[in-house]
């Protein structure tokens, strides 16, 4: 930042910067978007399946371990059930078998100093916890986001198709009274190429035939036809909740190229004029695509959630990337802790550090000043998430500033 | 950088950093993409307006400057208005009121140190200053740049649909008489992904024909036809002067999708013997796809104009991803000013710490001596401009190094 | 990284970092992607034609010396021929005249500290060196990388249609008998968005008749249909060889819009399961999305190559940017060197650097402990070429850990 001559200001002092890092420290977070933890043990090569993004450990590239995300768990979490950081990953894995999951789960949820749990429960729900049960085991609070896929899934699978349509308005009707908001994953089904209209309810309805048909004879039940996604899309839409997309990243069920949230601009533009807040979760390795979109549309408002903890040491630079066109307005905080309890204390740990780091260095390079600073950590760490989802009011607003 | 065992370069000293600084913000620069600005007051609601490339502050995101641009406006401008750095929006804007918007303009605009604007008078022109109101109001030149598709429509609202090819092509000339280059907003219109040949005549007028018949049924005066935006850049290749293009980031009018320099590459390879520079604006944030362009055409020039004000602190980060690949004598400063003197006074501000920081940063590391860092400040500020336009010579040259 | 209350671990010494740099210093790198050098004296020109993608310097930009590569030449290899650091262009050239090509490359191949090289023979090998005799300048050893629309355009020339796909066949197996590994350029011919499935025998011998009448009409002998080359390339899956792909940034020959990894998702989940591994080339500036590919996908390898040389000074971002989610076990060291022995040399030293200056980063910010960085370390700088080409078993292997 350049000084211009007349610049008064003193340079932040060093303890300055340690106040930033303590305040950003003791923020209870938001975490919009994340799902329930496995209970019961895990051997290496189940934890390893849990670790990342891959679907296990490979005889190719070796241990999982051997990631950003696997030193991030061994140096962060180690401590916290008594090991000292960057024990190895089998003394890790011993340590958390003694103790016992329920105990490692606690003590690592309560760590990450999440307040509140937005939990999506549309995927694998059996083998994980409820948002109560992960809310109970944090000492938290958690609201239910509830998957529109899911949702249309299960109408479909009880043979409703007669009135699929009207069913699955019904059924998301329910959701919208106790749900916090929506999420699609439209991303890993049909890519967010997705045309921006409404879809007349006759094609929803012969879609809908043909999915059932496919499905009498033999086809798995998943929702994979842009029409019905759409439907439901806009069925959310008028329920007036925030709708969380998954963009970016995710495991090898989805082509990456079919997730850039930019395909989403369509969508985006005619959905502006509504009031109801669209979500880009993740957004890795688009995420300056995606604070792009954060800036010319005020509904929009985006994270980097499952790439904080992938990226490890890197966090620092990846949120700061995001940082760059969002608005401060329009950024959240999520884990997409799934499963491991690991993977919630890394995302929050990394994400303090990597926001305290970045407005830390504005206040050092005298870009804002420290007031500001607090402010926008505040924001970004729950303020923006409590306004958009309404969470002060028991999630009935539509996140107005107004 | 790697240091070799018969290294005897000395480190620089602090104080090589400290010339290498004053040297760059003491450079005038040549602006090669900008726009007037508005006139008058402005209330909080208007001065957001023009804060960034969204429309206006949403109730969602809150104030528009909560953003990296709003904190830079605030550090950078309000001293330059006799505040204190940092002081509040409302105070900002109280002070600029106090002064009047043509003391403002002036101490902001004359604060940037700019020598020379190529000025877009293509965009809401009535609302904005002059080419020559600019130069005044900061006590430098400026040279205009002819939009392309605002030509054309205004040869189709004078109905001169008969002659529609040759009226294109009369003032198109007419333009390149005074006018230092074309600018085509492709990338608004029809994307970039525009095919690479010049379009025949016979189709040129048939596709005008189309438009002025959906004029007279009523819609609106705007070039979005591929084959009449092709016709124009063709035209304005024959003329030899340098034409730009908006690529990347935008308003919420354009698809960033479809923003992508990689697009442009068949029009890159179909030009490239002919020696016109094309000069691709912004291209944040496909900077580093511009950059690898820019390697490998010579007659393509790039800049991150726009992004600069926009990222506020981070242009250094975002100038050195650009530097990565284009070659020195490919990149140019832009302030991409439009409507308010901050935004020309915080893009060369922050342009200049960007370009110092990065450049002493490798006399730092040692990939390169405090002698060569100076040549290539110069070259970026404004050598490369003057060169490719042929600012020196009148705008007669096409850019030779010859 | 964040640290925990409980954290007793001593920051890292100094010397500790210095201790890195000299490990990774000394260490023999694998380059397991590189063509030959030219032999003989090279003009101004014929240098600055092979230092980057561009194929000449141009009139417009001027000298390619001014570019980062251009820079680091100047830095890294002056010394190696006795000049100082950053003496002039004209003065290096001189230099290298004076000493003798051969001489030139025996002292910046040696100075590289490259242990094998892994050579890709298809791109005109008349004019270059041989893997045997690159590696007797070296000082190493040498094993051939199989280009696969090389072999197949050799087969058409010897007007083999009749049994173009036996011979093709025939060829790539007595190939995989001696090299080491194949190579698709299919990103420079047909783009990288290739249907994933095997193509029948009978359109693959209807393309071939096609390709050869085409010749006969006069056409030049370049493969350019995607038929062709996914049967190289499944032929090349069935000899169990790793194979690898260009990606990302290339000359203007290339669209660099068809080059980006994730377009070759659809083929990558093909191959999941075979146990081949899959090679990225260069990525840059598509790296992250490299990254995204290898985490979760067991068989694909990643690099930034080409970019290295190209980046220079900023070559540390960029390694550290593919380093964010590509597993440790999946990154790769390749110099791209090609014609001058200055790019193998400037490749290997901005490698080292950058790679030991993110594991120090690491180290330095306690996210990751020493010892783990010794081990990362030798793992991208040889470890995973060995494994998975298989180098300690004569390329026997696949590169299985087990």
């Amino acid at each position: 930042m350049a000084r211009s001559s007349d610049d008064t200001s003193a340079r932040p002092s060093r303890s300055g910067e340690q106040r930033l890092e303590e305040l950003v420290g003791q923020m209870g977070l938001v975490d919009h978007h994340c799902h329930g933890i496995v209970r019961g043990p895990l051997d290496r090569a189940g934890f390893e399946s849990l670790l990342c993004e891959a679907d296990a450990p490979g005889r190719l590239h070796g241990t999982l371990f051997d990631t950003q995300v696997g030193l991030a768990v061994r140096r962060l979490c180690g401590p916290v059930l008594d090991l000292p950081p960057h024990a190895p990953a089998d003394d890790y894995l011993a340590r958390r078998a003694a103790l016992g999951s329920d105990e490692v789960a606690r003590r690592l949820l309560r760590g990450a100093g999440i307040s509140e749990f937005l939990v999506d429960t549309g995927f694998r729900p059996d083998g994980l916890t409820s948002p109560d049960e992960l809310a109970a085991c944090a000492g938290a609070s958690a609201r239910e986001i509830v998957r529109l896929e899911t949702v249309a899934e299960r109408v479909i699978a009880t043979h409703e198709t007669g009135d699929f349509v009207e069913a699955c308005r019904d059924r998301l009707a329910a959701a919208a009274a106790t749900a916090i908001g929506f999420k699609s994953i439209a991303a890993y089904r049909v890519g967010l190429d997705l045309a921006p209209d409404r879809p007349p309810t006759n094609q929803v309805a012969a879609a809908a035939a043909r999915w059932a048909a496919g499905i009498e004879r033999g086809a798995p039940i998943r929702l994979s036809d842009e029409t019905l996604i759409r439907f439901l899309i806009w069925t959310a839409v008028d329920l007036g909740r925030p709708i969380q997309f998954h963009t970016g990243f995710g495991d090898a069920d989805a082509d990456l190229g079919r997730c850039d949230p930019l395909l989403l601009a369509p969508l985006l533009r005619a959905t502006a004029g509504l009031g109801v807040p669209i979500m880009l979760l993740h957004t890795y390795p688009f995420h300056r695509n995606a604070g792009c979109l954060a800036q010319v549309f005020d509904h929009v408002f985006v994270d980097v959630g499952l790439a904080v903890q992938n990226v490890g040491s890197r966090a620092g630079q990846v949120v700061a990337e995001l940082l760059e066109l969002a608005p401060f307005g329009s950024v959240l905080f999520s884990s997409d802790g799934y499963g491991l309890p690991e993977l919630f204390h890394v995302s929050a740990m990394l994400f303090r550090r990597a926001l305290s780091g970045f407005l830390a260095a504005g206040v050092e390079g005298d870009a804002w000043s420290e007031r500001d600073a607090e402010r926008i950590a505040y924001l970004i760490a729950a303020e923006n998430a409590r306004r958009v989802y309404g969470l002060d009011d028991g999630g009935a607003g539509r996140g107005s500033l107004a």
